[in-house]
C-alpha cells in the first residue's frame, strides 16, 4: 500500500498557538512514517486547497517545524471563507476531491472552528460518493471556546491568560494614580457572540474587591443604571473601578452597543469599538476620569504570554489527528477530553464531527454572577486550569522573540486553474 | 549622629518597573542601616508628603520588599500634581520641611520625570534656606524618556519591548488573514510629545519588509497623501500593513489627529482615540479591511514582559540614590550613563538636577528614516539594548504573576491637616 499524504488546512481567525497544532501534526507524522506519507499544508487556508496551492512540508528543516510551536499567526495562511452547503455548489468540493486524486491526499485535516467541522464533515461524505474516499479529521482551534463536546478550543486557553495577566497590571497601574487622576480602566476584548474571553477576565479577581469589579458580557443585556452603580460603588469602595468589557455587548434591544448609535466619551457618535463607548456612558453618568483599552489582535497573537496548558492541548490535537488517521477515523473532531478539575487532567478522544458542526457552545448562565457583572466559582473552576503554566518562545539577542516564517516551497500544480464563487 | 530617614515618592504616570526602583531603595538602605534610617514611602506621591501619610517600609517584610521588584504599577501609588513655583506658594515647600523635621527626614527621592527633577531641585534650595538642610536626590522614571542627560529612562525600555513585540505579534496574525481579510492593523501607541514609544515599534522591523512598514511619530507632520502611498504600497509588495501610530500625531497645522474633526472609520466625528482615525483615513482612501488596537495602559503596566536591562536599570538607580545619599550629594538625579552601545555597558552617576528639570529630550531628527514612517540605524542603535533580556515575575499555580500588594503600616502623624491649594 503506498503511504497517502496528508492535507493539513487552517481556517478562520488564527490564534497564539495554532501553530503548535501544526507543529503536532507534521512532527507525529514525521515520526510515523512508515504508514504517513507527506503533510501538505494549504495556502492561505481552504482557498488554497481548492486554488491546489499546497506548501510542502517536507521542505521545512526539524529545528523549522519545531519553530513552529513558539510561533503566533498562521504560518501557511487563514482565511474567512465558508464553503457553501453542497447542494449549493457541489463544484467546491469536487474540485477539493480532484485536488486530493492529484496529490495523493488520504487524510485532510480541518483546523479550525464550526464552520470548519462542518466542512470537513461534508467533505468526508462527498469523498465517498466520489468514489475518493478521504478520512475527514476536524481539529479545533478558536480563541472564541465556542466548540461544543471538547473541554475546550486550543487558542482560548492564551487569550485568556492574556486578558487575566493584563487586566491585572492595569489595575495596579490604575489603582496607583487613582486618588488624583483616573479612577476607570475600560478594557474591550473579543467575543462577538459569547462572553467566554470576557469571563477569562474575572480570573484576575480572586478576593472581595480585587479587579475587574465589572464585566460586560455580550449574555446580559446591558443595563446603563445598574452598570453606572457598580462602577460607582466600586471606585467608593476601591478608590478606582476596572472593566472588561466585550465587543459583543447589546442592550435591551439587542442592539450592539458599539454600534447603537450611543455617543462617545466627547459627546460624539461612536462606532467601532466599545471601550469608547462605554468611557462616555462613564463620563456622562459620572464624571470620573478613565482611560480605555482595545486589545484586538494583541490579545490573540500575545504568544509571549501563551498559557503552557493550552500550548501542549494544541500540540496534542495535531498529534491526535495523525493517530486517529493511522487508525482509520474520518469525520472526528481530535476533541479535548477533562478527566478532572484539580489537578486538571484532560486526554483527546475522537468526537463525532456530525455533533459538533455548525454547533454553539455558549458561555453557560451558571457561569455568570447574580450581579451579572462577575463570574461565578463554577466558572472559576472550569477556566482556571486553562491558564496554567508559562510556555516563554526563546528570544534572540536583540530581546525580540525568535518567531519562524519559513520559505515555503510549493507543491509543483497538476491541475487546471480554478475559480472560487 | 542619628541616622536620618529617607523619605521616598513616586511621582507621575507610574511604569512596569517603578516598583524596582522602590525596592533598591529599600533594600539598599535596609544593607546601609550603620549610615541610613528608615525609609518612609510618601503615599499617593508628593500629596501623602504634604498631607503627612507616610508609609513606613521597615514594617515590610524582606519577601514583600523584594517582590516589589517584580510588581507593576506604582506600589505606594502616585499622583499627577506638580508644586507651584517656590514665589506662588511657599506654603507648600515650608510644609514639606515641617514633615521632614517631624519625620526626621534627611533625603528626599523624588522619584518621577522632568517636573519631578524640578521639584526635587527646587526643595534642596527651600531647605538650606529654611535652615533644615535636606539632601535631595532626583531618580529617573517615565515611558516617555523625555529626560535630559540619563541615557534612558526605567520604564522606557519595558514599554518599548511591549510594543515591539505586540507589533511583532499582531503583524503575524494579520499576515495570516491578508489573503481574504484584514489588510491593515493600526496600534496606537503612547507620547503624546515625543515618538521615542513609537520609535520603538520600529526595532520589529529588521529586514525590509518586515512590519511595522509605517511609523507616524508626532514630530512629523501627518500626510494624508503619503502615508496612503505608503499603506497601499506594503499591501502590494507583502500583502498588508502594519502601523504604529503615536498618540501624538498631528496635521500640517499642528492639531492632533486624535481630536481634528477628522471622522472615523464609519464617518463619524472621532475623538480620544487616533488609532480608529488612522482606520477611517485608510477605509476611505483604500478601502482596505483594517483592525485596530489601542494599547493605553497595558503598555506601561506589562510587567509580564519587562526588559531585563530595563528592570536592571530601574534597581540600578534606586541603589545608587541611596549611594549618593551617604556620600552627601544632593540636588542630583541618579542619571544612566552609556559606556558602549554592544556590549550595552552603563553606569549609574549624578547629574545636576539644575541641567535635568523641565527640559525635554526629543526624539532626535537623525533617528527618523527620511520617509518618515521608518527608524534609522542611529535610532535601533541607541535602542535595541534596552529591551535586552527578559525578566519574568513568577507565577502561582493559578497561572497569574504573583505581584505583590503589602497593607502598609501608616507613620504616625504629628502635625495637624494641611489644605493643599
Amino acid at each position: 500500500m503506498t503511504r497517502k499524504n496528508i492535507l493539513y488546512s487552517q481556517s478562520g481567525g488564527v490564534t497564539p498557538v495554532i501553530n503548535a497544532t501544526a507543529c503536532g501534526v507534521i512532527q507525529t507524522a514525521r515520526a510515523r512514517s512508515d504508514r504517513i506519507g507527506k503533510v501538505f499544508a494549504a495556502r492561505d487556508g481552504i482557498i488554497g486547497a481548492l486554488r491546489e496551492q499546497l506548501v510542502d512540508t517536507t521542505a521545512m528543516s526539524d529545528s523549522e517545524v519545531a519553530a513552529l510551536r513558539h510561533t503566533p499567526g498562521g504560518a501557511f495562511g487563514s482565511c474567512r471563507f465558508k464553503l457553501k452547503a453542497i447542494e449549493e455548489n457541489e463544484r467546491e468540493y469536487e474540485r477539493l476531491i480532484e485536488v486530493f486524486k492529484a496529490h495523493n491526499i488520504g487524510y485532510f485535516f480541518y483546523n479550525g472552528g464550526g464552520d470548519s467541522a462542518d466542512t470537513a464533515w461534508k467533505v468526508s461524505q462527498i469523498g465517498d460518493k466520489l468514489g475518493f474516499p478521504v478520512q475527514c479529521i476536524g481539529v479545533p482551534k478558536t480563541v472564541d471556546n465556542d466548540l461544543p463536546i471538547t473541554d475546550t478550543c486550543p487558542g482560548f486557553g492564551s487569550v485568556a491568560k492574556y486578558v487575566a495577566v493584563s487586566i491585572m497590571e492595569a489595575s495596579l497601574d490604575v489603582k496607583s494614580m487613582a486618588s488624583s487622576s483616573t479612577k476607570v480602566f475600560i478594557l474591550e476584548v473579543m467575543g462577538r457572540h459569547a462572553g467566554w474571553i470576557a469571563a477569562a477576565g474575572g480570573l484576575a479577581c480572586r478576593a472581595d474587591g480585587d479587579p475587574p469589579q465589572v464585566i460586560l458580557f455580550p449574555e446580559v443585556p446591558f443595563d446603563e443604571e445598574a452598570f453606572c452603580r457598580a462602577v460607582d460603588t466600586s471606585v467608593k469602595a476601591n478608590g478606582y473601578c476596572s472593566i472588561v468589557v466585550s465587543e459583543g455587548v447589546r442592550d435591551a434591544e439587542g442592539r450592539f452597543l458599539a454600534d447603537a448609535g450611543t455617543t462617545d466619551a466627547f459627546g460624539h457618535k461612536q462606532l467601532g469599538g466599545v471601550a469608547p463607548v462605554v468611557a462616555g456612558i462613564v463620563k456622562k453618568n459620572l464624571g470620573y476620569k478613565y482611560h480605555w483599552a482595545v486589545s484586538d489582535y494583541l490579545q490573540r497573537s500575545a504568544r509571549h504570554i501563551a498559557s503552557k496548558t493550552d500550548v501542549e492541548q494544541a500540540y496534542a490535537v495535531g498529534k491526535a489527528a495523525v493517530d486517529m488517521a493511522i487508525e482509520g477515523q474520518s469525520g472526528v473532531l481530535a476533541a479535548i477530553r477533562r478527566l478532572s478539575d484539580a489537578p486538571y487532567r484532560w486526554d483527546v478522544v475522537p468526537a463525532p464531527l456530525a455533533d459538533v458542526a455548525n454547533q454553539e457552545k455558549i458561555l453557560p448562565a451558571s457561569f455568570i454572577g447574580p450581579d451579572g457583572f462577575s463570574i461565578t466559582e463554577e466558572c472559576r473552576r472550569y477556566m482556571a486550569p486553562l491558564i496554567q503554566g508559562e510556555d516563554y518562545p526563546p528570544y534572540g539577542d536583540d530581546g525580540l522573540p525568535q518567531y519562524v516564517q519559513p520559505d515555503f516551497r510549493m507543491v509543483p500544480r497538476q491541475l487546471p486553474d480554478f475559480d472560487i464563487s
